[in-house]
């Protein structure tokens, strides 16, 4: 299967650093960016940008950093947006309703999907985002966590919610699953026939309840998942065990 | 809304870094543990431990680095383990059945919720996790991301994995959000009907298509979502317009 691409709609999606104050989570933040599939940083009103440790925590992303828009307002960075959510983990006294990335997500995609734009916005690192930044957007965003330490560091927030976004864009895994062709119910039957044929034949039976074994086989071979391969090396093995009972084959330990 | 509790059964649910090589990472990935509840960390030979760093960017969750296991070996990480799931990013020639976080979750949930251990296992930030390490873990898991890069740091991965797993527990974010009483569709029609007067009592309507106009409206309206304070205040609006038109108050202009 070959590598999917990464969705074009995405480019319709920015994340937006209000007043941030470590270069090294500017950094870190445009690699969680890129790791999902997102581009489009705006940088307002940085304390340190560009720097040599936003460059190096960005690792392979320093690209983002180079396209990333400087403004000096948050205003700016939303101009031509039409939804707005401003990621939060305090309490606001603000009628905006709140909901999880999860829940925001499929209207953000389904957006960016039509050619609108749409941003998440992060605070600053001590601060968050101020009263009148939150008004500047039109959802309130809170990540799910532990009531008692709610300390998610900012790029962690970042990972978090363009994962969640990512999650929801149509790629998918497939093309890293092993090939591997599952076995048929009539193989995996087979093969369970084989073994009670087997099992009767080495005396396994002798004083147990023969039916109630199978029993219990059939259910953890059908529970298993079998491959193909998997049913032929079993049969294998249990041929190899017939002939050694039929002292067709010398034991390895003779 | 009182906050929620960190529900029991998280104590059930482990995450084992194998021989992780940078004590930075050791000390975010107990702080994003932290952040999503949970609070057994295993180390299997991290090559340095405990140190400073690791202090420093655990923040608050040096109680987490305090009770940390250190064990030579992954198979010691895992003895008492029913479920382990691998946190890879590479393709496997494996037949282990390779998953998203989101479709492994609620089976380790609800594993945990029974008592029993489960646990996520990361790899060496370099070299991942080897065959040998993959082999003991009876889960893949592979978080999505951009195929084209996928360069997730170790703290990231264990961020986004915890997170999940935290989304699936059942503490919602309830408590946070402000509380204010929604209108009723009477209260929302009441206020419509207001408006329709007033626009007709200040002559809006004249050569315009009013029914319409307020057609609009109302599907504005009810589409807001509004609460009972805010149709309070636009009646109050609407009130003190008409009181104007009839001449019984003054401009402020005037």
């Amino acid at each position: 299967m070959n590598k999917p691409q990464v969705p074009d709609f995405l480019k319709n999606i920015r994340v937006v650093l209000a007043r941030p104050s470590h270069p090294g989570n500017i950094g870190s933040a445009a690699r969680a960016m890129k790791t999902m599939g997102l581009t489009r940083l705006y940088l307002v009103e940085p304390k340190t940008f560009p720097s040599d440790e936003a460059n190096t925590l960005a690792s392979g992303a320093v690209d983002v950093l180079e396209q990333a828009v400087v403004v000096p307002t948050l205003a700016e960075a939303l101009t031509d947006v039409t939804v707005a959510c401003a990621l939060t983990s305090r309490r606001r006294e603000l009628t905006t309703p709140l909901s999880t990335p999860r829940e925001t997500t499929p209207e953000l995609i389904a957006r960016a999907q039509d050619g609108e734009q749409v941003a998440m916005v992060f605070g600053n690192e001590t601060f968050g985002l101020s009263i009148d930044e939150v008004e500047q957007c039109n959802r309130l965003v809170t990540i799910p966590g532990n009531p008692d330490y709610f300390s998610l560091n900012l790029a962690m927030a970042v990972q978090v919610m363009t994962y969640e976004l990512f999650s929801h864009s149509g790629v998918t895994v497939d093309y890293l699953r092993a090939e591997g062709e599952t076995a048929t119910r009539g193989e995996v039957e087979g093969f369970c026939g084989h073994l009670d044929q087997t099992l009767e034949h080495i005396g396994y039976y002798r004083r147990r309840n023969g039916e109630r074994l199978m029993r219990r086989m059939r259910t953890l071979f059908n529970r298993a998942g079998m491959l193909r391969e998997e049913v032929d090396i079993l049969r294998g093995f249990l041929k190899q065990v017939q002939r050694v009972a039929d002292g067709h084959v010398q034991h390895d330990d003779d």
